[in-house]
Protein backbone atom coordinates (compact mmCIF):
# COMPACT_ATOMS: atom_id res chain seq x y z
CA UNK A 1 0.00 0.00 0.00
CA UNK A 2 1.28 3.27 -0.68
CA UNK A 3 1.99 5.95 1.73
CA UNK A 4 0.85 9.32 1.88
CA UNK A 5 4.04 11.44 0.71
CA UNK A 6 6.34 8.63 -0.41
CA UNK A 7 7.61 8.59 -3.93
CA UNK A 8 7.93 4.27 -5.16
CA UNK A 9 10.83 3.65 -7.28
CA UNK A 10 10.96 0.05 -8.67
CA UNK A 11 13.14 0.65 -11.98
CA UNK A 12 16.65 1.00 -12.24
CA UNK A 13 16.16 3.18 -15.11
CA UNK A 14 14.54 6.22 -13.09
CA UNK A 15 16.34 9.14 -13.42
CA UNK A 16 16.11 10.31 -9.66
CA UNK A 17 18.26 6.62 -9.36
CA UNK A 18 20.51 8.03 -11.82
CA UNK A 19 20.75 11.10 -10.20
CA UNK A 20 21.48 9.47 -6.87
CA UNK A 21 23.47 6.76 -8.22
CA UNK A 22 25.56 9.65 -10.34
CA UNK A 23 26.45 11.01 -6.41
CA UNK A 24 29.59 8.67 -5.92
CA UNK A 25 30.80 10.91 -8.89
CA UNK A 26 33.12 13.70 -7.29
CA UNK A 27 31.99 15.89 -10.67
CA UNK A 28 28.34 15.16 -10.10
CA UNK A 29 28.54 15.96 -6.09
CA UNK A 30 30.08 19.47 -7.59
CA UNK A 31 27.69 19.99 -9.88
CA UNK A 32 24.90 19.17 -7.60
CA UNK A 33 26.28 20.39 -4.81
CA UNK A 34 25.14 17.84 -2.80
CA UNK A 35 26.35 13.90 -1.32
CA UNK A 36 25.12 11.24 -0.19
CA UNK A 37 25.36 9.34 3.42
CA UNK A 38 24.04 6.11 4.39
CA UNK A 39 22.53 4.29 7.77
CA UNK A 40 20.27 4.90 10.30
CA UNK A 41 23.15 5.80 12.87
CA UNK A 42 24.71 8.40 10.55
CA UNK A 43 21.36 9.74 9.16
CA UNK A 44 20.47 10.21 12.88
CA UNK A 45 23.78 11.65 14.36
CA UNK A 46 23.35 14.49 11.33
CA UNK A 47 19.81 14.98 12.15
CA UNK A 48 20.62 15.72 15.85
CA UNK A 49 23.47 18.26 14.55
CA UNK A 50 20.99 19.82 12.16
CA UNK A 51 21.13 18.09 8.65
CA UNK A 52 18.19 17.15 7.30
CA UNK A 53 18.54 15.35 4.44
CA UNK A 54 17.21 16.82 0.94
CA UNK A 55 16.12 13.11 -0.01
CA UNK A 56 15.81 10.47 1.87
CA UNK A 57 15.93 6.57 0.18
CA UNK A 58 14.30 3.79 2.42
CA UNK A 59 14.18 0.20 1.20
CA UNK A 60 11.38 -1.92 1.17
CA UNK A 61 11.18 -4.21 3.50
CA UNK A 62 13.40 -2.82 6.29
CA UNK A 63 12.98 -3.33 9.93
CA UNK A 64 10.40 -0.65 11.63
CA UNK A 65 12.54 1.75 14.00
CA UNK A 66 11.55 5.42 16.12
CA UNK A 67 14.49 7.26 14.75
CA UNK A 68 13.73 6.49 11.05
CA UNK A 69 10.19 7.82 11.46
CA UNK A 70 11.67 10.77 13.26
CA UNK A 71 13.92 11.14 10.27
CA UNK A 72 10.91 10.62 8.17
CA UNK A 73 8.84 13.34 9.89
CA UNK A 74 12.10 15.64 9.54
CA UNK A 75 12.20 15.38 5.97
CA UNK A 76 8.40 16.08 5.13
CA UNK A 77 8.81 18.93 7.52
CA UNK A 78 11.65 20.38 5.86
CA UNK A 79 9.96 20.12 2.19
CA UNK A 80 11.97 17.22 1.68
CA UNK A 81 11.35 14.19 -0.76
CA UNK A 82 10.79 10.48 0.89
CA UNK A 83 11.56 7.51 -1.50
CA UNK A 84 11.26 4.01 -0.95
CA UNK A 85 13.08 1.65 -3.11
CA UNK A 86 13.73 -2.00 -3.61
CA UNK A 87 17.14 -3.09 -1.52
CA UNK A 88 19.10 -3.74 -4.75
CA UNK A 89 18.18 0.04 -6.33
CA UNK A 90 19.45 1.13 -3.24
CA UNK A 91 22.63 -1.39 -3.30
CA UNK A 92 23.14 0.46 -6.71
CA UNK A 93 22.86 3.79 -5.61
CA UNK A 94 25.51 3.02 -2.96
CA UNK A 95 27.47 1.12 -4.54
CA UNK A 96 27.73 -1.49 -1.40
CA UNK A 97 26.68 -4.73 -2.23
CA UNK A 98 24.89 -5.07 1.30
CA UNK A 99 23.51 -1.73 1.32
CA UNK A 100 21.71 0.21 5.22
CA UNK A 101 18.20 0.46 5.14
CA UNK A 102 17.98 3.85 4.31
CA UNK A 103 20.48 6.63 2.83
CA UNK A 104 20.13 10.64 2.43
CA UNK A 105 20.88 13.14 0.28
CA UNK A 106 22.73 16.34 2.06
CA UNK A 107 23.39 19.72 0.33
CA UNK A 108 27.18 20.14 0.37
CA UNK A 109 28.42 22.37 3.21
CA UNK A 110 30.15 25.63 3.33
CA UNK A 111 33.99 25.00 3.04
CA UNK A 112 35.71 28.32 3.00
CA UNK A 113 38.00 29.43 5.50
CA UNK A 114 36.01 32.64 6.54
CA UNK A 115 33.09 29.99 8.19
CA UNK A 116 35.58 28.58 10.54
CA UNK A 117 35.33 29.75 14.13
CA UNK A 118 38.97 29.39 14.87
CA UNK A 119 37.89 30.18 18.98
CA UNK A 120 35.05 27.87 19.07
CA UNK A 121 37.58 24.75 19.64
CA UNK A 122 41.21 24.18 21.06
CA UNK A 123 42.45 21.60 18.37
CA UNK A 124 41.83 22.22 14.63
CA UNK A 125 43.36 19.42 12.17
CA UNK A 126 45.07 20.36 8.77
CA UNK A 127 45.65 17.92 6.68
CA UNK A 128 48.00 18.94 3.38
CA UNK A 129 47.15 16.42 -0.21
CA UNK A 130 45.73 13.98 1.80
CA UNK A 131 44.97 11.45 -1.26
CA UNK A 132 42.69 8.36 0.53
CA UNK A 133 39.04 8.92 1.36
CA UNK A 134 39.62 6.63 4.28
CA UNK A 135 42.09 8.69 5.65
CA UNK A 136 40.26 11.51 5.40
CA UNK A 137 37.37 10.03 7.04
CA UNK A 138 39.45 8.88 9.64
CA UNK A 139 40.50 12.19 10.78
CA UNK A 140 37.76 13.56 10.63
CA UNK A 141 36.28 11.05 13.17
CA UNK A 142 39.76 11.65 15.52
CA UNK A 143 38.47 15.17 15.42
CA UNK A 144 35.42 14.51 16.82
CA UNK A 145 36.48 12.15 19.27
CA UNK A 146 39.30 14.88 20.68
CA UNK A 147 36.63 17.76 20.80
CA UNK A 148 38.32 19.53 17.35
CA UNK A 149 36.63 22.16 15.64
CA UNK A 150 37.35 20.85 12.16
CA UNK A 151 39.66 19.52 9.32
CA UNK A 152 41.03 21.89 6.94
CA UNK A 153 42.14 20.32 3.87
CA UNK A 154 45.00 22.09 2.41
CA UNK A 155 45.75 21.71 -1.83
CA UNK A 156 44.36 18.98 -3.53
CA UNK A 157 43.02 16.10 -1.05
CA UNK A 158 40.42 13.49 -1.53
CA UNK A 159 36.75 14.69 -1.20
CA UNK A 160 35.61 14.91 2.22
CA UNK A 161 31.88 14.29 0.59
CA UNK A 162 32.88 10.97 -1.35
CA UNK A 163 30.84 8.23 -0.29
CA UNK A 164 34.30 6.59 1.53
CA UNK A 165 35.06 9.67 3.37
CA UNK A 166 31.95 10.11 4.92
CA UNK A 167 31.49 6.09 5.36
CA UNK A 168 34.85 6.46 7.67
CA UNK A 169 33.96 9.64 9.20
CA UNK A 170 31.58 7.62 11.16
CA UNK A 171 29.11 10.84 11.39
CA UNK A 172 31.90 12.82 12.12
CA UNK A 173 31.48 15.04 8.77
CA UNK A 174 28.35 15.92 10.20
CA UNK A 175 29.89 17.21 13.49
CA UNK A 176 33.21 18.70 12.31
CA UNK A 177 33.62 21.62 10.27
CA UNK A 178 35.75 21.29 6.90
CA UNK A 179 37.65 23.80 5.01
CA UNK A 180 39.64 23.43 2.14
CA UNK A 181 42.04 25.91 0.88
CA UNK A 182 45.15 26.16 -0.65
CA UNK A 183 48.63 26.59 1.10
CA UNK A 184 48.94 30.50 0.00
CA UNK A 185 45.34 31.03 1.05
CA UNK A 186 45.69 29.08 4.42
CA UNK A 187 48.72 30.66 5.69
CA UNK A 188 47.55 34.52 5.75
CA UNK A 189 44.10 33.53 7.30
CA UNK A 190 45.85 31.47 9.96
CA UNK A 191 48.22 34.72 10.90
CA UNK A 192 45.12 36.49 11.01
CA UNK A 193 44.56 35.62 14.09
CA UNK A 194 45.68 33.35 17.20
CA UNK A 195 47.17 30.24 16.21
CA UNK A 196 49.78 27.54 16.72
CA UNK A 197 51.20 25.58 13.53
CA UNK A 198 52.33 22.10 14.78
CA UNK A 199 53.77 19.14 12.56
CA UNK A 200 55.56 16.08 12.99
CA UNK A 201 59.27 16.48 11.70
CA UNK A 202 62.26 15.22 11.82
CA UNK A 203 63.71 18.64 10.62
CA UNK A 204 64.97 20.72 14.18
CA UNK A 205 61.80 19.15 16.07
CA UNK A 206 61.39 18.90 19.60
CA UNK A 207 60.31 15.33 21.24
CA UNK A 208 56.54 15.82 21.11
CA UNK A 209 56.05 14.65 24.93
CA UNK A 210 55.96 17.98 27.00
CA UNK A 211 56.08 19.90 23.38
CA UNK A 212 54.93 23.81 24.43
CA UNK A 213 51.57 23.07 22.80
CA UNK A 214 49.19 26.38 22.41
CA UNK A 215 45.54 27.47 22.26
CA UNK A 216 44.32 27.00 19.13
CA UNK A 217 46.51 24.16 18.57
CA UNK A 218 46.46 23.27 14.41
CA UNK A 219 47.85 20.03 13.74
CA UNK A 220 49.15 19.63 10.57
CA UNK A 221 49.78 16.38 8.79
CA UNK A 222 51.08 15.84 5.03
CA UNK A 223 50.96 13.63 2.00
CA UNK A 224 50.52 9.82 2.39
CA UNK A 225 53.60 9.14 0.18
CA UNK A 226 55.41 12.47 0.19
CA UNK A 227 54.89 13.84 3.14
CA UNK A 228 54.91 17.47 3.95
CA UNK A 229 56.71 20.24 1.57
CA UNK A 230 59.63 21.80 3.53
CA UNK A 231 58.41 25.27 2.80
CA UNK A 232 55.58 24.21 4.90
CA UNK A 233 57.23 22.16 7.74
CA UNK A 234 59.69 25.44 8.22
CA UNK A 235 56.75 27.80 8.23
CA UNK A 236 55.13 25.68 11.87
CA UNK A 237 55.60 27.22 14.67
CA UNK A 238 56.41 24.00 16.28
CA UNK A 239 57.77 21.03 14.83
CA UNK A 240 57.97 17.96 17.26
CA UNK A 241 59.03 14.08 16.60
CA UNK A 242 57.57 10.85 17.33
CA UNK A 243 59.91 8.04 18.41
CA UNK A 244 60.15 5.63 15.66
CA UNK A 245 61.64 2.72 16.99
CA UNK A 246 61.84 0.45 13.87
CA UNK A 247 62.90 0.39 10.09
CA UNK A 248 60.22 3.09 8.97
CA UNK A 249 60.88 6.69 9.70
CA UNK A 250 57.01 8.08 9.27
CA UNK A 251 53.54 6.65 10.13
CA UNK A 252 49.88 6.58 8.67
CA UNK A 253 49.04 10.38 7.86
CA UNK A 254 45.49 9.70 9.67
CA UNK A 255 47.40 7.36 12.52
CA UNK A 256 49.99 10.57 13.18
CA UNK A 257 47.69 13.27 13.02
CA UNK A 258 45.57 11.18 16.34
CA UNK A 259 48.74 10.24 18.14
CA UNK A 260 49.68 14.48 18.08
CA UNK A 261 45.89 15.19 18.47
CA UNK A 262 45.65 12.96 21.48
CA UNK A 263 48.91 14.63 22.87
CA UNK A 264 48.02 17.95 22.68
CA UNK A 265 44.53 17.06 24.16
CA UNK A 266 46.17 16.05 27.32
CA UNK A 267 48.77 18.67 27.77
CA UNK A 268 45.84 21.23 26.97
CA UNK A 269 44.46 19.65 29.89
CA UNK A 270 46.92 19.47 32.28
CA UNK B 1 69.63 -8.45 -25.66
CA UNK B 2 68.55 -11.16 -23.59
CA UNK B 3 70.36 -10.94 -19.79
CA UNK B 4 71.43 -14.02 -18.53
CA UNK B 5 69.03 -15.79 -16.02
CA UNK B 6 66.32 -13.65 -16.89
CA UNK B 7 63.36 -14.76 -18.51
CA UNK B 8 61.22 -12.60 -20.36
CA UNK B 9 57.51 -13.02 -20.86
CA UNK B 10 55.81 -10.92 -23.43
CA UNK B 11 52.75 -12.32 -23.37
CA UNK B 12 49.27 -11.80 -20.72
CA UNK B 13 48.11 -15.48 -20.74
CA UNK B 14 51.26 -16.86 -20.30
CA UNK B 15 51.09 -19.12 -17.47
CA UNK B 16 53.72 -17.64 -14.96
CA UNK B 17 51.82 -14.39 -15.06
CA UNK B 18 48.36 -16.01 -14.76
CA UNK B 19 49.77 -17.35 -11.28
CA UNK B 20 51.40 -14.00 -10.07
CA UNK B 21 48.07 -12.70 -11.28
CA UNK B 22 46.17 -15.46 -8.76
CA UNK B 23 48.60 -14.54 -5.70
CA UNK B 24 45.58 -11.36 -4.96
CA UNK B 25 43.63 -13.86 -4.15
CA UNK B 26 43.77 -15.21 -0.90
CA UNK B 27 43.05 -19.07 -1.97
CA UNK B 28 45.56 -19.02 -4.33
CA UNK B 29 47.75 -17.46 -1.68
CA UNK B 30 47.41 -20.21 0.68
CA UNK B 31 47.14 -23.12 -1.97
CA UNK B 32 50.61 -21.73 -3.15
CA UNK B 33 51.93 -20.55 -0.36
CA UNK B 34 53.35 -17.12 -1.59
CA UNK B 35 52.37 -13.54 -1.27
CA UNK B 36 53.29 -10.76 -3.28
CA UNK B 37 55.05 -7.24 -2.51
CA UNK B 38 55.66 -4.29 -4.81
CA UNK B 39 58.40 -1.85 -4.62
CA UNK B 40 62.17 -1.28 -4.89
CA UNK B 41 61.94 -0.03 -1.08
CA UNK B 42 59.55 -2.86 0.17
CA UNK B 43 61.64 -5.63 -1.65
CA UNK B 44 64.82 -3.71 -0.25
CA UNK B 45 63.27 -3.81 3.37
CA UNK B 46 62.41 -7.22 2.87
CA UNK B 47 66.09 -8.15 1.65
CA UNK B 48 67.58 -6.16 4.80
CA UNK B 49 65.41 -8.35 6.84
CA UNK B 50 65.99 -11.55 5.48
CA UNK B 51 63.64 -12.05 2.91
CA UNK B 52 64.54 -13.17 -0.51
CA UNK B 53 62.18 -12.93 -3.16
CA UNK B 54 61.55 -16.31 -4.91
CA UNK B 55 60.39 -14.56 -7.70
CA UNK B 56 61.29 -11.15 -9.00
CA UNK B 57 59.68 -9.15 -11.88
CA UNK B 58 60.94 -6.61 -12.86
CA UNK B 59 59.55 -4.00 -15.32
CA UNK B 60 61.14 -3.34 -18.88
CA UNK B 61 62.49 0.31 -19.38
CA UNK B 62 62.80 0.70 -15.71
CA UNK B 63 65.30 3.07 -14.44
CA UNK B 64 68.64 1.18 -13.92
CA UNK B 65 69.30 1.14 -9.49
CA UNK B 66 72.37 -0.50 -7.75
CA UNK B 67 69.70 -1.57 -5.17
CA UNK B 68 67.34 -3.18 -7.75
CA UNK B 69 71.28 -4.83 -8.96
CA UNK B 70 71.95 -6.03 -5.53
CA UNK B 71 68.40 -7.24 -5.30
CA UNK B 72 69.03 -9.22 -8.53
CA UNK B 73 71.80 -10.50 -7.42
CA UNK B 74 70.33 -12.60 -4.14
CA UNK B 75 67.51 -13.77 -5.93
CA UNK B 76 69.88 -15.41 -8.27
CA UNK B 77 72.11 -16.67 -5.62
CA UNK B 78 69.13 -17.85 -3.27
CA UNK B 79 68.13 -20.33 -6.86
CA UNK B 80 65.15 -17.86 -7.37
CA UNK B 81 63.73 -16.51 -10.81
CA UNK B 82 64.52 -13.39 -12.32
CA UNK B 83 61.61 -12.03 -14.55
CA UNK B 84 61.30 -9.28 -17.22
CA UNK B 85 57.85 -7.99 -18.76
CA UNK B 86 56.08 -5.01 -20.18
CA UNK B 87 54.97 -2.34 -17.39
CA UNK B 88 51.32 -3.55 -18.95
CA UNK B 89 51.67 -6.95 -17.68
CA UNK B 90 53.08 -5.82 -14.22
CA UNK B 91 50.55 -3.64 -14.38
CA UNK B 92 47.95 -7.08 -14.43
CA UNK B 93 49.89 -8.63 -11.63
CA UNK B 94 49.66 -5.84 -8.84
CA UNK B 95 45.91 -4.86 -9.87
CA UNK B 96 47.62 -1.02 -10.14
CA UNK B 97 46.96 1.17 -12.57
CA UNK B 98 50.26 2.78 -11.94
CA UNK B 99 52.42 -0.46 -11.18
CA UNK B 100 55.84 -0.03 -9.09
CA UNK B 101 58.95 -0.97 -11.29
CA UNK B 102 59.19 -3.66 -9.54
CA UNK B 103 57.16 -6.74 -7.43
CA UNK B 104 58.13 -10.06 -5.64
CA UNK B 105 56.81 -13.55 -4.57
CA UNK B 106 57.70 -14.45 -1.20
CA UNK B 107 56.85 -17.70 0.53
CA UNK B 108 54.24 -17.13 3.83
CA UNK B 109 55.77 -17.04 7.17
CA UNK B 110 55.07 -19.43 10.01
CA UNK B 111 51.89 -17.54 11.77
CA UNK B 112 52.21 -19.72 14.95
CA UNK B 113 51.65 -18.54 18.17
CA UNK B 114 54.46 -20.65 18.80
CA UNK B 115 57.06 -18.88 16.38
CA UNK B 116 56.43 -15.28 18.83
CA UNK B 117 59.39 -15.21 21.28
CA UNK B 118 57.12 -12.77 23.55
CA UNK B 119 60.42 -11.73 25.62
CA UNK B 120 62.06 -10.31 22.45
CA UNK B 121 59.99 -7.03 22.34
CA UNK B 122 57.75 -5.20 25.47
CA UNK B 123 54.69 -4.13 23.16
CA UNK B 124 52.64 -6.78 21.34
CA UNK B 125 49.89 -5.68 18.76
CA UNK B 126 46.50 -7.99 19.25
CA UNK B 127 43.80 -7.38 16.72
CA UNK B 128 40.30 -9.13 16.95
CA UNK B 129 38.57 -9.83 13.63
CA UNK B 130 40.17 -6.72 12.12
CA UNK B 131 38.65 -7.05 8.79
CA UNK B 132 39.90 -4.14 6.69
CA UNK B 133 43.11 -4.88 5.36
CA UNK B 134 44.34 -1.18 5.18
CA UNK B 135 43.39 -1.17 8.92
CA UNK B 136 45.57 -4.27 9.39
CA UNK B 137 48.79 -2.98 7.34
CA UNK B 138 48.37 0.05 9.48
CA UNK B 139 48.75 -1.46 12.51
CA UNK B 140 51.63 -3.48 11.18
CA UNK B 141 53.61 -0.46 10.16
CA UNK B 142 52.65 1.36 13.95
CA UNK B 143 53.93 -1.84 15.55
CA UNK B 144 57.41 -1.02 13.59
CA UNK B 145 57.14 2.52 14.92
CA UNK B 146 56.88 1.91 18.54
CA UNK B 147 59.12 -1.10 18.62
CA UNK B 148 56.32 -4.13 18.80
CA UNK B 149 57.24 -7.30 18.52
CA UNK B 150 54.95 -8.02 16.07
CA UNK B 151 50.79 -8.10 15.11
CA UNK B 152 48.71 -11.41 16.26
CA UNK B 153 45.16 -12.01 14.74
CA UNK B 154 42.75 -13.20 16.57
CA UNK B 155 39.50 -15.12 15.11
CA UNK B 156 38.56 -13.82 11.77
CA UNK B 157 40.79 -11.04 9.99
CA UNK B 158 41.59 -9.56 6.92
CA UNK B 159 44.45 -11.51 5.47
CA UNK B 160 47.92 -9.89 6.29
CA UNK B 161 49.59 -11.65 3.12
CA UNK B 162 47.10 -9.38 0.96
CA UNK B 163 48.70 -6.71 -1.58
CA UNK B 164 46.60 -3.97 0.11
CA UNK B 165 47.50 -4.91 3.49
CA UNK B 166 51.19 -5.54 2.18
CA UNK B 167 51.00 -2.13 0.53
CA UNK B 168 49.65 -0.54 3.49
CA UNK B 169 52.54 -1.69 6.19
CA UNK B 170 54.80 0.41 3.82
CA UNK B 171 57.55 -3.11 4.43
CA UNK B 172 56.57 -4.01 8.46
CA UNK B 173 54.92 -6.82 7.15
CA UNK B 174 58.44 -8.22 6.78
CA UNK B 175 59.94 -6.52 9.75
CA UNK B 176 57.26 -7.68 12.37
CA UNK B 177 55.80 -11.19 13.82
CA UNK B 178 52.34 -12.26 12.30
CA UNK B 179 50.67 -14.48 13.86
CA UNK B 180 47.08 -15.91 13.42
CA UNK B 181 45.16 -17.89 16.38
CA UNK B 182 41.62 -18.57 17.59
CA UNK B 183 40.30 -16.65 20.82
CA UNK B 184 40.48 -20.15 22.74
CA UNK B 185 43.80 -20.54 21.82
CA UNK B 186 45.59 -16.66 22.52
CA UNK B 187 44.25 -16.85 25.79
CA UNK B 188 46.24 -20.38 27.29
CA UNK B 189 49.17 -19.26 24.79
CA UNK B 190 48.81 -15.83 26.64
CA UNK B 191 48.86 -17.29 30.14
CA UNK B 192 51.25 -19.48 29.75
CA UNK B 193 53.80 -16.85 30.24
CA UNK B 194 54.33 -13.04 31.29
CA UNK B 195 52.36 -10.48 29.59
CA UNK B 196 49.50 -7.86 30.45
CA UNK B 197 46.65 -7.63 28.52
CA UNK B 198 45.09 -4.47 27.63
CA UNK B 199 41.97 -3.18 26.11
CA UNK B 200 40.94 0.31 25.07
CA UNK B 201 37.51 0.41 26.99
CA UNK B 202 34.53 1.86 28.42
CA UNK B 203 33.58 -1.24 31.03
CA UNK B 204 35.25 -0.52 34.69
CA UNK B 205 38.06 1.16 32.86
CA UNK B 206 41.21 3.60 34.18
CA UNK B 207 41.98 6.68 32.05
CA UNK B 208 44.95 5.53 29.84
CA UNK B 209 47.32 8.06 30.46
CA UNK B 210 49.21 6.97 33.75
CA UNK B 211 47.71 3.55 33.23
CA UNK B 212 50.09 0.57 35.41
CA UNK B 213 51.45 -0.59 32.01
CA UNK B 214 53.85 -3.43 32.10
CA UNK B 215 56.08 -5.36 29.94
CA UNK B 216 55.22 -7.54 27.04
CA UNK B 217 52.17 -5.05 26.92
CA UNK B 218 49.57 -7.17 24.55
CA UNK B 219 47.59 -4.69 23.15
CA UNK B 220 44.12 -5.52 21.99
CA UNK B 221 41.45 -3.83 19.37
CA UNK B 222 38.43 -4.99 18.30
CA UNK B 223 36.48 -5.35 15.20
CA UNK B 224 35.54 -2.20 13.15
CA UNK B 225 31.94 -2.46 13.61
CA UNK B 226 31.45 -4.48 16.23
CA UNK B 227 34.19 -4.00 18.82
CA UNK B 228 35.77 -6.47 21.29
CA UNK B 229 33.44 -8.99 22.62
CA UNK B 230 32.38 -8.58 26.50
CA UNK B 231 34.21 -11.72 27.47
CA UNK B 232 37.52 -10.72 25.62
CA UNK B 233 37.02 -7.25 27.54
CA UNK B 234 36.53 -8.83 30.59
CA UNK B 235 40.00 -11.39 30.25
CA UNK B 236 41.58 -8.21 29.69
CA UNK B 237 44.11 -7.56 32.55
CA UNK B 238 43.91 -3.43 32.67
CA UNK B 239 40.94 -1.88 30.82
CA UNK B 240 41.46 2.04 29.77
CA UNK B 241 39.88 4.47 28.93
CA UNK B 242 40.36 7.35 25.96
CA UNK B 243 39.16 10.75 26.17
CA UNK B 244 35.42 11.18 23.48
CA UNK B 245 34.94 14.63 23.66
CA UNK B 246 32.84 14.41 20.55
CA UNK B 247 29.48 12.14 19.36
CA UNK B 248 31.96 9.31 18.83
CA UNK B 249 32.07 6.74 21.40
CA UNK B 250 34.79 5.02 19.90
CA UNK B 251 37.73 6.08 17.24
CA UNK B 252 39.01 3.73 14.48
CA UNK B 253 40.56 0.15 15.03
CA UNK B 254 44.56 0.69 13.69
CA UNK B 255 44.13 4.75 15.56
CA UNK B 256 43.04 2.94 18.88
CA UNK B 257 45.52 0.56 18.64
CA UNK B 258 48.57 3.57 17.85
CA UNK B 259 47.55 5.99 20.51
CA UNK B 260 47.58 3.30 23.27
CA UNK B 261 50.79 1.78 21.95
CA UNK B 262 52.24 5.33 21.75
CA UNK B 263 51.22 5.69 25.24
CA UNK B 264 52.24 2.27 26.42
CA UNK B 265 55.75 3.34 24.93
CA UNK B 266 56.19 6.61 26.71
CA UNK B 267 54.84 4.57 30.42
CA UNK B 268 57.74 2.13 29.47
CA UNK B 269 60.22 4.55 29.18
CA UNK B 270 59.89 6.76 32.19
Amino acid sequence: MAHPGRKQITGFSNPTVKHLRSLREKKHRKAAGQFLAEGLRLLTDARECGHVPQVLVMATGRDPHPLLDALERDVMAAGGEVIETSPDILSKITGKANPQAVAGVFGEFDTSLAALDRTSAPIWLVAQALRDPGNLGTMLRTGDAVGAGGLILIDDCADPFSVEAVRASMGAVFTQSIAQARWEDFLPWLRSGAGQLVAASLRDAVPYRGAPYAVPCFILVGNESQGLPEEYELACDLRVTMPMRGRADSLNAAVAGAVLAYEVLAALDR
